[in-house]
């Protein structure tokens, strides 16, 4: 008997024929003799309807009460879900979060998790019952309701698999699992049988949407073994699990590219101490994410700044950056927001020389002029015009033979 | 200074823009001086929506599961309202039932109020706070989600009326208050200004739907004075207080009457004790409400017994009633669904003589006859054909002068 946690999203739980659905699949693994905690999102597309409500109402809503709008959506699900589960003969109770005190900290619309009291939970598995939890949702020392942000049901399942010692936790989503890339414009795409932590951390850092990174820390921490797997057929998935060592057989574990990116250069800045920070500070305070800097020194006391936004804070980064550029002396400012990161992620990469040079070569030889480059020790990334961003996926994951089970070891072109 | 609890029912919440304009009158009384704690139910259609979803995942919807359902839909105006408010310049919070400890007993769907720690609401009032409470919802000494059944909302706002004493408790609806009977089938039906609770709760009870029969109940034992007026006009409604010395000078306070009836007679039942135990509590037992009963006595140890109960429980009575009557040697069952109730109310009655046989007098006058008839101190109700109802409603309104604000007093017939 093993006791799992597993976590349906909104396109899992759009209908009420597809809740029962659910209930079903849930029911079976339960009288195969397991425990079962259940955690479900709101029905796909009821978080866009409560946004529009509240749009309505206040300018900025107000975030606490943004928080007992939003989590009323995982409310109707858990209730629907657990109706179905006793419709099918079998018994469940729901939770909200609050019930099985999922305490935040009081960070609406974005809160942390504290801490989970298993108590209620376990003593109604013990009585043979499918426990529901609404996901996303949390509550304050203070009883005042709190949502995790995006991605938050995912977490709510990690948080709980930790608290319970789970066997296991299961994420139920539209697709099979982590693909070594986007099979959309990479029709060798491989789905990945088993990924470490760190290198999901990763591809959710890249963009990958399959995990929230939130989740895969707390994964991570608390060793709890992940399977993301898709709702609609019974296909294994991804294991996000410890590193094993036949991970490290592989160079690379998958390549990935986010969009939303965008370049802004400020040439000729004065290089002097603290340079830096005046630059950057004050594009940070208005929450601008700013990813990848480079400084290249120039000749005499000059230097080069170049760093990468996300395109949807593009005009408004370039404008602040103007202002300074004017104030500390800086010849010019230009950016564009036509580029591309690609990076590739892998374990493999901390036992195995050369493969950032591979990458490297591999561009080179599609004729893709590469801008910026940034590396940690399970990752590259680089900048290229967007319009490459297709082939050079392509032509990496061809490269690194990802499409196969076993990658050839070092014979990859370095 | 007044403490003001408001409460707005669905078709005053039914969309932003009602939303908004409902937190425009708030804030103008919170502004005038006032403190204000409002109380609001589920945006019209809200609560249809979540029973035909709760109808397709259980046969019969799992009660608990049911409140965690409903309970949603306050949770979305409340929150949706404090933003409106905030937006408009105000300040206010928002609470749902087990935020602001409405206790009640464990009988789902149908819950009652035992206790309400004001602590809380009392906190933030005095931060000049407008304090936004989810009607029909509260929560068990367990920490589950009840909810008060049909009508709860104006319960919980009289009960936050009681439990803070609140000047007045104002119940806004979408007429313009209590009328001497329905206005839509009686063209001189007047708007009364004051009415005690005991008239009130006789008028709830007889099918006016103005107020919920808990609600002035409650009212009543706390002496919270009730105000049901309109939301969509500054006209003064009418007041449910206690009785005051002018109330008795009115004969009559209104006509009410209902359609929700239908006539079941047993004849020639042996007359022994206990034979009407033996027939209406198999009847109770399933749930069916009896309401008049009438037995007379025949020649014999003969006895006749009539009763009514609600029309949409005619068929299934009939069936219970077919089978006792052949078990305790009954001659014949009889019945009718084409009747209807006729009752007049007023705290007047207590001391003038002769109401009922003016009322009597009135019906045979226009040829209605009639079938039952019960009393008790302040209402009498007839049994006659349902096609008479509307004339019945009329002529005894016109005969007891309920359209003019004073009626003429022990001039009415008699």
């Amino acid at each position: 008997m093993a006791l799992i946690v597993q976590k349906f999203g909104g396109t899992s739980v759009a209908n009420p024929e597809k809740i029962r659905n659910v209930a079903k699949r849930v029911l079976k693994k339960a009288r195969e003799g397991n425990q079962m905690v259940v955690v479900l999102s709101a029905m796909a597309g009821e978080t866009n309807r409560f946004v529009n409500l509240a749009d309505q109402m206040q300018k900025i809503p107000d975030p606490r009460e943004m928080d007992v709008l939003l989590s009323s959506g995982e409310q109707v699900t858990i209730a629907l879900f657990a109706m179905a589960v006793k419709d099918e003969g079998g018994d469940a109770i729901s939770f909200l979060g609050d019930q099985v005190k999922i305490i935040t900290d009081t960070m609406h619309t974005k809160a942390r998790i504290r801490n989970i009291d298993t108590e209620r939970i376990n003593k109604h598995l013990a009585q043979g019952k499918i426990v529901v939890v609404a996901g996303f949702q949390g509550v304050t020392d203070n009883e005042d309701i709190t949502t995790l942000g995006r991605g938050g049901s995912d977490t709510t399942a990690v948080a709980l698999a930790a608290a319970l010692k789970a066997d296991q936790c299961e994420i139920f989503t539209d697709v099979e699992g982590v693909y070594t890339t986007d099979p959309n414009i990479c029709a060798s795409a491989r789905k990945i049988d088993r990924i470490s932590y760190d290198e999901m951390l990763e591809l959710a850092s890249l963009g990958a949407k399959v995990l929230d990174i939130r989740s895969v820390g707390l994964a991570k921490k608390f060793k709890v073994p992940v399977h993301v797997r898709s709702t609609f057929t019974e296909t294994e998935g991804t294991w996000v699990v410890e590193e094993e060592k036949k991970m490290e057989s592989m160079l690379v574990s998958g390549v990935t590219y986010s969009k939303n990116e965008a370049r802004i250069t400020v040439s000729r800045v004065p290089d002097t101490p603290g340079i830096a920070s005046k630059l950057f500070t004050p594009i940070s305070d208005t929450g601008i994410i700013i990813d990848m800097i480079i400084q290249n020194t120039r000749a005499g006391d000059l230097t080069d700044m170049t760093f990468t936004v996300p395109r949807t804070d593009y005009v408004r980064a370039m404008k602040i950056v103007e202002e300074i550029a004017a104030e500390i002396g800086a010849e010019s400012v230009n950016g564009s927001d036509d580029i591309a990161k690609i990076s590739i992620v892998g374990v493999g990469m901390r036992n195995h020389a050369g493969i950032a040079t591979t990458m490297f070569h591999v561009l080179a030889r599609e004729g893709i002029n590469i801008m910026m480059i940034s590396t940690s020790e399970i990752k590259v990334s680089c900048v290229i015009a967007e319009k490459y961003t297709e082939l050079a996926v392509r032509a990496l994951h061809d490269a690194f033979e990802m499409g196969k089970e076993n990658q050839p070891v070092d014979e990859t072109g370095q």
